[in-house]
């Protein structure tokens, strides 16, 4: 499968494609810079010691991909979703995106939609399966690619299938995911983005998460 | 330290009652009717095998405490607040309640103060030290007191202090509390047992609920 992680040289994008290069999955970082992205894609491969992980401008990431993710800030997220938009037609689009209040990280705020997820389910319209992942997993975390990460990740979105994929999508890169439900669910969803933030503050730690208790194993 | 638990007679209230019970507190049942208040604290305190509970009318109960919670539907969440607002200055008020939609618990229906904590200190003033807590612990988990709960109790609320004097009584529930800053956070962890009972619903369990991964132990 061909995924592609639109924004990968951000935050989220190296540590999501090192860990699903490492799962098996052919993984495109996009980017506004076709070699801004080569460029990540390369020194990622040199970590892997192989040639995993190549480096597309994001339209042409989101053309040649079957599941297409998106790691921007919020403030680029209806932009690059309206830059790619042709592209995604029948395909899974997976928001990973936190509408943080850009003056305090430690609040939100929500788009009219509800939500990322609901807004960019709005911009791209029926023929593409938006489904939220990965918000509350700390970037930090991630990109640590040999270490195990003690977060759960949250699916929400309103095709079951394509929530499905993306389970089995966040299985294959080590993380425990559960199902929670339709995109609208996605406002609590990101929003625990911001409460976890706070946390890190407070607490002083990088990388606190959650985990789901009381489901079966 | 007395604690009075207003709307005690309902769900989450005999849990908690038991359990405080146990660590040492006076604990006080209230409810709109005095004799239902006596009632389900002898039935509490039998299964104890000891008289440490007792029942109240809610102004009486929040009148004599010095700290109360309120486990009231939310449809109730004003009135009653209103209806012991006289008793409760300068006093800490544990807001337990979640306000969903009540066409369907899987959503929530928030008010327009943005949160029941954030609608509760706004009835009541600077005076009251409103604190969030519990919401995301399931009231079956509660009641069987002989049990440890695996969910953490997500506390919030403006006045530093008292949010620190409900992290000690959660605490003494045997539960375990982290400490989730400002009242506007409420919303956030209000929304979550929406989240929550949405998973009980998908995946067939009573008691689904939160751990906070990665801080300090």
């Amino acid at each position: 499968m061909i995924v592609s992680i639109l924004g990968g040289t951000g935050e989220q994008g190296p540590g999501m494609a090192l860990r699903w290069a490492k799962a098996g999955l052919d993984v495109i970082i996009g980017s506004r810079q076709q070699e801004k992205a080569s460029r990540v894609a390369a020194e990622l491969n040199q970590e892997l010691g192989q040639d995993l992980i190549k480096g597309m401008a994001n339209p042409e990431a989101a053309a040649v991909a079957e599941v297409i993710a998106l790691t921007v800030p919020f403030s680029a997220h209806r932009s690059t979703i309206e830059s790619v938009k042709e592209y995604l037609s029948g395909k899974i689009f997976i928001d990973v995106c936190v509408p943080l209040d850009e003056n305090n990280p430690r609040k939100m705020h929500l788009p009219p939609a509800g939500s990322a997820t609901e807004e960019a389910q709005e911009i791209l319209g029926e023929s593409v399966k938006v489904v939220a992942a990965f918000q509350n997993v700390s970037a930090h975390a991630l990109r640590h690619h040999e270490h195990p990460i003690d977060c759960d990740v949250l699916v929400c979105g309103n095709d079951k299938e394509a929530r499905q994929t993306v389970l089995q999508l966040v299985e294959q890169m080590g993380l425990h995911a559960v199902d929670a439900g339709l995109a609208y669910n996605a406002r609590i969803v990101e929003s625990l983005t911001a409460l976890l933030i706070g946390l890190n503050i407070r607490y002083k730690v990088k990388s606190s998460g959650i985990r789901i208790t009381g489901l079966p194993t």
